[in-house]
């Protein structure tokens, strides 16, 4: 028989899946949209997400990286000019072929990516290396008509950044696709209180069209790993089709050097696999679309209490992210409603605690209650947003390395992630039969290869050992594998 | 023989339409893009609308209307119903009907608009008087396949904000209406320095599906009026066919009243339209993304002025929107590069200057230069600010109102409109077929009715005159005429 459900959510150790599924829903993240695969993000994530706009944007500016925006629409002659890139894609792409009741002569493709556009775009405005660097950003839409979707894992349509720079130099190219990775992850980190690990894709996993993708790999409550950004390293690879040349100070001409990078909308899909329990989603206070909920026992009972909480409301919302509740319903009703939605703190009012000029304050992540004086509730949310997103962070990091293993051999990798656990092995093998072996007989793929084999990144796992999976050679490549959505 | 041709710019009195062509590529504003009219937006014309985002997202704040997103994708089942929307927007709707080389089951067209997205939510989340107001609101971007385009005034693709409001209350929803109205007559006067007339659309230019639309109206250079922003009331024009039903205080089923509200980057062509002259653009100070340009006399001659520019450029970096130029080009390059593009503000740091601690200030609105001690620079430019800005609205507000007549005969309105001046008439004949004769016959449309003749906003305009376009009945309706983009 089945446990008790709160609030209509499926436990997660009864089935994850459905439990995500439920949390969405329940805690007022997503509606179904009415083509398969598309969703309505609800004020409660798309708040989320244009706090991510305003820490991202802020990182674009220091970089001096500015914002622009491309059309939608790709021609499909247009598109076909990086093969590998169109290969990629080819299967997902929607094709507009008529505009009200007229054919087109050619086909159109609405954007998986905008690499072609920016491509022409950079090919236009390129021909010196005065030029160079040319950094920019976009915020954009994205179709992919992925087979099987998830809300903000993998939807049809999906909100993203992607940037995009162009060097004269192939060094300064290298070491800014590394810098925004680091940016990433610090995002990951102090923002959406996700703790990752970082490296470089393997042949097989990189984008299509990339020279190295590194990518930063989130763990899930469930074991499995999602992707939650990438920064390419393009070389020459979209600048020799797309003829981004100039003339370097020999006045001679070369192709330029390309980066992209992005995250998207799937970042909330990986902070409620990250941080939500039982109870519903549990949004980290630094990104969160409400930071506090006041909730107040029904106010049309007492003027005086309804005065109360007003003024409480206005003087928190100066400093805080606040939304209050003064509808009739019952606190308990509206203190589960603030649960399953997950916003870090909330602050009931009732008619007791307001007689004291107190106000009781709840973590959503401890749930933990404490009666707190008025005078003292500013100072004391402030402390508690670090405490909960410290609590998060640590309690991610802690869950992420004690389900991570390093082996030596094949056969343990096999073990373990029959655990859904994590594991790095030394691997040689680097061609996408021996992955595409181990997938098939484990479930997992490579998410990464460690930094650690680069000498300016050496750490513990910088040293030889005998690949785990061939058995032969040497080698100072660490793959980390896992099962990932 | 043409005149000369500044920076490759014809003159606006020579050609205004082929002026607009060229400075919005020179001016750095935007690429052509690679589908039929599509642009690319650069980041001079991005940086304008990421300000007019944060402009209005305190605006949506401050009256707890909350950010959303939907999909871009409509299928056409639902498009079909509500039919009188359907009928404003067939002929302009791209539509997928395949996904790689599959073709799909139903047709899926590219939203032109997310109002029936937006009842079926609606319709999901009303069930009782406590649920509303719903005030949310939407940045996206459309697609409305139009048969002749334009940069930022009529593009396949543009990007809007659509807000839309659910009432229980009926009086609410269209006092909330006038109220957005306000909000960007407001903008459109204190940050696009654009002063507009504003007023009800007539039966023939309302928006399909809309009870009464407001619009502001804003003149072009040239004479023609650019509709800026409307504002919607919808009445139960949507509620009703998409079902969104409520309790109300007396138990009984209702339908809800709603409103919808828009401005687009058509904004962007409006400013350059008020404001730009033979130079170029110019950008109005309070929303440009480079309110200061910084042009250096080729720093690598001099390593102490370098220091000196880099300083400053740090300093007022912390206070304004600024651009630095240390390329090697000549200070009359960059200063004509900056006079296209229409910083507001360019400040040039000759080795003269320099030498005296001083710099030369130059505003792009009247060309007046001014030799500024560093010491005050930054109370200067804080003062060139409000001049530049008022300076443009008042020379667009007494451009505006020379160029109205109010006449009294069709007569009177056909001569005007040949001068390509704005007439307002009074008018009783509120049929399509007025209207169209007089478009025909002057190139005109109906603007505008002057809301002088509600009770409440009553003006000088608000008496009884004979209906200048029938001579038959008295009316105290106002239309406005203008020729229009």
């Amino acid at each position: 028989m089945s446990k008790r459900k709160l609030n209509n959510i499926t436990p997660q150790s009864e089935d994850f899946a459905k439990w995500y599924t439920d949390v969405v829903v329940n805690g007022k993240l997503i509606d179904y949209g009415p083509v398969r695969g598309t969703v309505i993000m609800r004020p409660n994530s798309f708040g989320i997400w244009e706090n991510f706009q305003k820490i991202f944007n802020k990182i674009l500016d220091s970089n001096d990286i500015r914002n622009m925006y491309l059309p939608m629409f790709i021609p499909k002659s247009l598109m076909d000019m990086e093969s590998d890139h169109i290969l990629g894609f080819a299967p997902e792409l929607a094709t507009i072929t008529k505009v009200g009741e007229k054919l087109l002569t050619e086909e159109i493709y609405t954007r998986p990516t905008s690499e072609v556009l920016f491509c022409k775009y950079f090919a236009a405005h390129t021909s010196s290396y005065k030029d160079l660097p040319i950094k920019v950003n976009q915020w954009a839409n994205v179709i992919r008509w992925e087979k099987t979707t998830n809300p903000f894992l993998r939807t049809t349509e999906f909100l993203w950044q992607e940037g995009h720079t162009v060097h004269a130099d192939p060094l300064e190219a290298r070491r800014f696709t590394r810098k925004m990775l680091k940016n990433y992850e610090k995002i990951l980190a102090n923002y959406l209180a996700i703790p990752v690990m970082i490296g470089k894709k393997t042949s097989r996993e990189k984008f299509a069209g990339a020279c190295t993708t590194y990518t930063c790999e989130a763990m899930m409550k469930d074991g499995k790993a999602l992707q939650s950004a990438t920064s390419h390293y393009l070389a020459h690879n979209f600048s020799k089709p797309f003829e981004i040349g100039f003339k370097n100070q020999q006045n001679d001409i070369e192709y330029a050097y390309q980066t992209s990078w992005g995250m998207s909308t799937r970042i909330i899909g990986a902070l409620i696999m990250t941080h939500g329990d039982d109870r519903g989603v549990i949004i980290p206070p630094k990104i969160a679309a409400t930071q506090v909920d006041i909730l107040t026992f029904n106010p049309k009972l007492d003027i005086e209490q309804d005065n109360f909480s007003r003024e409480l409301v206005k003087n928190l919302s100066r400093v805080f992210k606040v939304r209050a509740d003064y509808s009739t319903a019952t606190l308990g009703y509206k203190a589960s409603e603030s649960e399953i939605q997950g916003t870090p703190i909330r602050i009931e009012i009732g008619p007791r605690d307001f007689s004291n000029d107190s106000v009781t304050v709840v973590r959503r992540d401890t749930l933990e209650k404490e009666v707190v004086p008025v005078s003292k509730l500013k100072k004391h949310i402030k402390s508690l947003i670090e405490k909960i997103h410290n609590n998060l962070y640590d309690s991610a990091k802690q869950r992420m390395e004690d389900n991570i293993s390093r082996v030596n051999e094949y056969s343990e990798l096999k073990t373990n992630i029959a655990k859904n656990r994590w594991v790095i092995m030394p691997m040689c093998c680097s061609d996408n039969e021996s992955e595409e072996k181990i997938q098939k007989e484990t479930g997992a793929t490579a998410r990464l290869i460690m930094l650690g084999e680069d000498k300016k990144d050496s750490d513990s796992l910088d040293q030889l050992s005998k690949c785990g999976f061939c058995q032969e050679k040497e080698t100072r490549r660490y793959v980390l594998f896992a099962k990932a959505y």
